[in-house]
């Protein structure tokens, strides 16, 4: 397995990043604008552009960084072994810069303005415990399969986000980075600023919850560390 | 292969029923609640997050205990070796209380009461023979690709099941703890109390039909018995 | 590899056609019934439900038959030595009766006459040409898949299917087991009995242009021979 | 692997951009009738159509020629060594003979005249940055998972397009091929002709950074230079 750089891996989660932004926040756009005032329409056309867009992403990007996309799946990865915390760090940081950069391409590409605050409420209970279980599962699905069976990891990552936008009543945001950048955007898919600490903490909640539990069905073996969700080079320091 | 205990097998059942009827429940109150009235556009939603939701969890879960979520699945395993009999009784079990704890949690996410009976009829002959030739297609994809070509299990069973919930007349539970759960819930996937016994006995029929079909057509070896169903870990006792 | 019994593949073929007509017939019903008058929600229903099935009923059946569920392909199958002529026959007359089956039981689980001649038009040139099109593709991507990437016939089946119920104006029947069965269905998804011949003769010059073009593309060898369309196991006689 | 020799792989070229673009172009007239007005329909249709029949075509024919389909795609890859230089001519013009010959095949189904010019405005800055854009990730898609996981590559490069429809707001042509042979059809997927020359162009510049990318973040090796792409047979010559 060639030795990929930080650098590199920055990289590589930084365009994915801004790729998968470009499509949640494009295409609801998009749904929206041609969907005659149907949300469901619309919300179907924004599901299946995201999870065909995970797919792809996470088999393009997967084999050089990972392709996590998301701060929690890096840190919860670090707290198995699998990245060092710095790792981690730098990845968070390239995941938020590329998330960002995402929503201004996406709103370019719809002639709009490159930034505007969303005024989209997303708030209360029940919108923060969808969260929670929003990203408990995606981490349940990125530990039961990157343990056991890894070459499915993408596929398994892009059909759950297609079916929580739809079961979970805050369309299952389960990722800071996209829960920030989509706050850069007053539309369809956007979220009011001052909701998104609550998203956060809820998501943070959720995935410590699933790496406790996945930690206990599936006891780490010192094998298992080298690969911790998709598999991927080892960096080069 | 790591040897899993059965109370972690039962956990996993658990938490993999919980979301699938989180999944299930929930994204029936969403499509409704989105679709403007029309019907189609709702179960749209409701079977592309169901389906998309199978193929995560059985991948997610599968390496751990299977992943039946089914009582139906786990007893025709029995029949067939795959599991003790002690050993299916504890996963029904498990399933069942996660189908329900799932409902809850949906319920709780939309902002609805807790548990509420449901009133939606489903009953008739035609709906039994409907829940009969849907369990007897599900056994059916089981048995065919668990004996064959174990890997590609979970993508057979969500496919299977995206296209019952539109071929069959009752929407395809196939799943007595799927069925008892939705009972739990007035929302657009719910079962009248009442109508539960006629559909969990046409499942019987149907699962255990298929098994005696797969019984004759790819008579069982010693090795299969190993790995009926999604292979899965040995258990510890 | 097990070997097979030409009874148990016939059997394997039956019963995998009649579930596929049950679910391209009971989506259409379910499909039209839901829809509110948009002819286009109702096809994206029964295209989904198609394209599904035929991914779970090959991988089910594959093993066992090689899920033909198409005379075309046992014929264009036997043409090329994977099938003597007399299984094809076998074949043949299996998935007839199996696809007349499963539109009767489609029809029951709807509530409707066991059967009623359709008096859906698909006539003229344009539709013929359509079914020419639609059959000459399904063949390409049989034969280019069983010949280089067996695993995936089922996934490629099921994709090209999904298309080509859209992008042909007859939306694809593309075998002649599937068209006569369709004639005794008054729903969405029927054919006049007096448009079938024109479809059956389409079909059969689609097929034999596909099987040429690809004993062109990619020259049969010996080993090829063996495993022809989806791998299956060696008949008993 | 079996040597193939360029015209076969031309020829397959030809007959895969073929159906390719029937598919684009049909399921965008099939949808557009039957939506009823509403073009989030129509372009679900179109978008599931499209994105299925790359699947199905690549894995179809990318055992013989690669099945690029796409004149970007093949000088990229003579750029890396893949291909030689003549081959990729060889390879654009059969593209582009199959893809024109397609949209009259479309046309023909659903009862039109052979070829009109498109009247359907796609112009400005933001239309030919979404054609940069789509053809950047295009590019990067094919990159990455050729040079790492290539059996994945026909589901990545589906997966992406079907993503792509939706979130470029030029519905992701990301092929000067489809571009020039979509001005042929005065229909829901057509382009004006004197718009083609910017979204080439566009088209260009994203695959060209895209694989300058890769190039830095998957520095080639020799072994790589033989599979980049889907893998292929070697040419005769």
């Amino acid at each position: 397995m060639l030795r990929v750089t930080l650098s590199r891996q920055c990289a590589a989660e930084a365009v994915g990043s801004a790729l998968l932004l470009a499509a949640v926040v494009g295409s609801g756009i998009m749904g929206e604008r041609l969907a005659g005032g149907n949300v469901a329409v619309a919300l179907l056309a924004n599901t299946l552009a995201t999870g065909a867009a995970l797919v792809a992403l996470i088999l393009t990007f997967g084999g050089i960084s990972g392709a996590h996309f998301n701060p929690v799946v890096s840190f919860a990865d670090a707290s198995q072994g699998g990245l060092s915390w710095r790792q981690a760090a730098a990845y968070s940081v390239a995941q938020m810069i590329g998330a960002v950069v995402g929503v201004g391409a996406a709103h370019y590409m719809f002639g709009l303005p490159a930034y505007t605050w969303s005024q989209h409420a997303r708030s209360g209970m029940p919108q923060a415990f969808s969260e929670a279980i929003a990203t408990f599962g995606l981490l349940a699905v990125i530990w039961g399969c990157a343990r056991r069976r890894p070459t499915t990891t993408p596929f398994a990552v892009g059909a759950y986000i297609t079916a929580a936008y739809w079961f979970t009543a805050s369309t299952s945001f389960a990722n800071p980075a996209v829960t920030v950048a989509r706050a850069f955007t007053n539309t369809f898919t956007g979220i009011r600023p001052v909701d998104v600490p609550d998203f956060v903490i809820a998501q943070v909640i959720g995935a410590a919850l699933a790496t406790v539990l996945f930690r206990w069905l599936l006891p780490l073996t010192p094998e298992d560390a080298s690969r911790v969700t998709v598999p991927h080079a080892q960096s080069g320091r």
